[in-house]
């Protein structure tokens, strides 16, 4: 069991994200106290009953009073919303994290917002998730074996950094650092467009005018293909609107690799087919292999 | 236990769907003897010690002489050439069928092979599978519960038909009628074409410059994305040149709504891109819906 090296813990959002970070903190024995702040005053009685904060507010100046450490887990979009309402009660010693799926826009947000006090705030995200949301859907263990990406700025204290590391650390998560531009640009890819393209294969199928019978001849490669469809929709909009340059960026790339399968198509081309195909299962197959058995590779995104 | 109706069954590539065919047969009591044929001696071993089959052959004159039924389920490629090793042999009692993911270019196959025997061909395709393959693969339970398609011609006699039916219900299977041009359109949307944007997908990861570290980064949205990425890519290439034309069709629906995405993306609109996600997760929620609890939505494409 650590010492307490978070004296009060204030989690803006006490979903599955917030939730599950302050169980895992108070699990390690790493917090003194959790203050949880939200709207909905069902969600917060929920997080008290199920003992992930120790008390719950709407006012954020008597959340943010002497807090060392501020998590900001409610959708990425309210971010800078969120830092506007935190700005004039944040103490001088009192470090800001947040668990948004994008960097880039909660940076330039937190700049915009915090100005001079910007060194105070420390990116990170966390890559876990679920389809699940609320404080019903916390677990102890959920960053455990996880990866987490901590996006430090140039302005940022040594010490501060450390601080959240630490933080993930004692969550059980394996850290990673990156600049925020690389993390857009690599989430961009490998889980944003997914989600993106997931979701436009089923409003297309929703759209067809044979809709009820293609979902009632829809097997399990269909429902695994769109299993991220069923994400929350207000959460994915955000993201893919913060990061619609390099969604878009990626998206076209693929397009352009959709028109390639196209032609191998329309010419009947089975080598070319055969080649694309081949080389993606050998890519796939090698990355499972690389990943299975590893801690990793986890997370609901 | 049924009395058994099919005097002699040969199979025709004795692998996980036609040594699943094979052993639930024989469970249900419905086949007297299995003559397995295939190009694999090792595999054909593997089937008899099995139990899949009672002997093994690569004479289509000995497998095919007295045959009740002719299981054709090797890759849906080879339909031509095998029906044209079958057609010399073909006794006027043998009743062929078929286990192909695709039915017009089969029926046009054996229309050009069988001439004016191709009342004694009874298209059928049974919804179930998985990433494996070989005898080893084989399963007596494979269809149960899961739906066939059978695709009957307008020149089949109603009781080849039946005795066709009649055999997969005795392996457990929901049976279906349609025509294989319906069956080929439903098929085109809802498997062959997610398993082509997958493939695309993990290509196009695989050809980025930043490769390494985007898949070192991909999470368990991904993997589901793409695990139909991991089929065999030979039998994928034969179905999506086998079905070009409506797997073409419905790419190109798909390639429009992706400049949909395209178009919202740009513009930041985070209300159009909200509509879309919510309205495919409520068609993907209401379809799981329809499903749990139901034996209906099974197989692996």
């Amino acid at each position: 069991m650590a010492k307490p090296f978070i004296e009060k813990l204030a989690v803006i959002g006490v979903g599955l994200i917030g939730g599950s970070f302050a169980a895992a903190l108070k699990d390690a024995g790493a917090v003194g106290s959790v203050v949880g702040v939200g709207r909905s005053r069902a969600n917060l009685d929920r997080a008290l009953a199920l003992g992930l904060i120790d008390s719950a507010t709407d006012d954020y100046g008597s959340a943010l009073r002497d807090a060392s450490l501020v998590m900001l887990a409610m959708p990425v979009g309210q971010t800078e919303a969120v830092l506007a309402r935190i700005a004039p009660h944040l103490g001088a010693e009192t470090i800001i994290t947040d668990a948004g799926s994008t960097k880039s826009d909660v940076v330039a947000a937190a700049r915009r917002v915090l100005g001079p006090r910007v060194p105070q705030f420390v990116p990170g995200h966390p890559i876990a998730g679920a389809e699940k949301s609320g404080a019903d859907a916390a677990r102890v263990d959920l960053f455990r074996g996880k990866k987490t990406i901590v996006t430090a700025l140039p302005e940022n204290a040594a010490a501060d950094v450390e601080r959240v590391r630490a933080c993930w650390r004692a969550c059980g998560a394996e850290i990673r650092d990156m600049n925020p531009e690389e993390h857009d640009a690599v989430f961009g890819a490998v889980s944003h467009l997914p989600h993106l393209l997931a979701y436009a294969l089923v409003y297309e199928m929703a759209q067809h005018a044979d809709a009820k019978r293609l979902f009632d001849y829809a097997g399990s490669g269909f429902r695994d293909f769109t299993r991220i469809a069923s994400s929350d929709p207000v959460m994915w909009r955000d993201i893919c609107v913060a990061n619609r340059e390099r969604v878009g960026e990626e998206l076209a790339r693929y397009q352009a690799r959709l028109d390639e399968m196209k032609r191998l198509l329309a010419a009947g081309d089975s080598a070319g087919l055969e080649r694309v195909f081949s080389e993606a299962r050998a890519a796939r197959d090698a990355w499972i292999a690389r990943n299975s058995g590893s801690s990793g590779n986890g997370g609901g995104e």
